[in-house]
């Protein structure tokens, strides 16, 4: 069995075009969709979606992402080994901060081996990216697809800070359910607040919580989500709604 | 061949993590999505989407289910076995119906041994619920991972009411084409009334029609769904916008 | 390994249905969603995102297609075979051009052998669509299912124009970006403009880029698209919004 994962920002359609391109290559492959809803161009929270995930997936799984503002300009692509996990996809950041979660982390940029013989100039995703990830689940190595980088684009996801009385983070992913998960570590905000203390986000009052249904409903909350950072929710709501955040500004908890 | 049937609120990226750790405790399994679309924390259409997919699976499927509001607040984790398919998820009534119309109902409250080392207060889909999945889908009985429990959370749909020139009954799901979906049966439909005759809803003239293609485009009708109830559905457009329907009001059909 | 795509305008719920059909018939299939996000009886759009997708398939694969606006009306359920690939769906237009483009197109009208044991008058994608797939991916052949016919409904992309200063075509798909696909010929726009040269679509400026990094961001540009025809685009946007493009309008380039 060989699985392999899929992030895009494509919404629908582009995706089958990739697994198509795979199941020529390779047998009975398991694709497992992450999400193709990351908003256009929006590296981090790709980069987030990936680094949440993927350190769940047994050894051996290859997850091919493309969220790739810069197709057609020249931008490397590559391939990332991180332990037993591989990694397909653009040079801008978008792997990185997931391969490092899991640790062990070589990258290749990848050769002319891997790509269809007529490659598009707008959809790397089916004619570059998807034969490479075909020949990893195909059993080749990625030495054979790739040549070892040492320079590659980084990406992390910055440093929160603490003071007596308050938190400076920023937004690193609103989900699906308009849940806000910033960059502030849980340890961070345990050490900041007690349970139940009211603390203050863009001018409202939050409670710090333990859990989604402690509060009231439609009452916001401060917590550590599931992934393990500061989170900013309302029972039963929509929190980046309620607090008109979107992309990843800046923010700051208060007591 | 295992196939484990997922249907959340979730909407994009959470069910992958739940996918994720069946695939490290299951040899190939098939995941088949049911929906992650439901309204958030919307129990009832959720149990209505399982109630009439999952008795078309084969035998030995495992259907998880996460619409779970009550996550973090003591309710029960459970395993329903229904002839020989499986359900999983939390105590609120959600697997019943569709567990039920299966037949031969068992409930098993699921134990300690089926839940990864660390579990989050707030993902119980990926801590809790996917593991007790995975161990269904590794050979494990009902009995292995749970006990036997008599008292569990009920949910049914209401019951639908006729007088001679008005049917009373209450909206059970919004379709992604936007009908509406009663609990109103096929058979007390078509008691009450003729096809072609005409029917008032919400103040509305509506056809009884067998299919949607036999009335004109834009047209109002009432017809009897895939489903087996009463269903109100415009050609080719957006029944539940036009009437205005959100939720699960009481519906009055009238003559 | 059986290769099954799924096309549609159900979003979601529905197509597991189908796939449980499925499920009862055969082995192991491999599922993969082309989309299920068509606008809801926008056959055209369908038809183009089985063009573009299907033909990347291995020999072998079914794709199982229902966009069905005349479901309930008497329109005949077809296959069409096209090389070593399958088509079902109902006698609409909507299985054409794809098969077409993949050639050796044979249809056959579905006989009574196909279908559940009971029908619904409005669920036919999977009452006698999916049983349909199901039974050519359990190892039936066409001829087993169903009967040849010559005659059946034929859809194509219609036929693009140019003069010295002026293209003439159509919309046939917008994407998830709001890219405007037209069924303009690459080789059309090659013919007619220069790189970088400053055309004119409803009164807007547009640059004919090779690519969508090449212009500034949110900038109109016209390029050949992956699909191989002449698309209208916004770097970091969405040109069928900013143009007020919806559904299948004739479209003029301008020089």
């Amino acid at each position: 069995m060989k699985i392999i994962t899929l992030t895009t920002d494509f919404k629908d359609l582009y995706p089958a075009s990739m697994k198509a391109v795979i199941l020529n290559m390779c047998e009975e492959p398991t694709f497992i969709d992450l999400t193709h809803d990351i908003n256009q161009g929006d590296i981090l929270s790709a980069a987030f979606a990936l680094y949440t995930t993927t350190h769940f997936f047994p050894s051996g799984t290859i997850h091919l992402a493309v969220v790739d503002p810069g197709v057609g300009t020249g931008r490397k692509v590559i391939i990332v080994r991180a332990a037993n996990q591989y990694f397909v996809g653009p040079d801008n950041g978008l792997l990185i901060p997931a391969a490092r979660r899991i640790g062990d982390v070589e990258v290749f940029e990848i050769g002319e081996k891997a790509m269809l013989d007529k490659i598009s100039n707008t959809f790397h995703g089916r004619d570059i990216f998807a034969p490479a990830a075909g020949l990893l689940a195909s059993g080749h190595e990625a030495e054979d697809i790739g040549q070892p980088i040492e320079t590659f684009e980084k990406l992390n996801f910055g440093k929160a800070n603490a003071s007596v009385d308050k938190l400076y983070g920023k937004v690193l992913y609103i989900d699906s359910f308009g849940n806000v998960i910033t960059n502030i570590p849980a340890k961070m905000l345990e050490d900041f607040a007690r349970p139940a203390e009211k603390l203050v986000v863009k001018g409202n009052i939050a409670s710090y919580s333990l859990t989604y249904g402690r509060v009231q409903k439609n009452e916001l909350l401060i917590l550590t989500g599931s992934h393990g950072f500061l989170e900013i929710a309302i029972n039963g709501g929509n929190a980046a709604q309620r607090l008109d955040i979107t992309g990843h500004p800046e923010i700051r908890i208060e007591k």
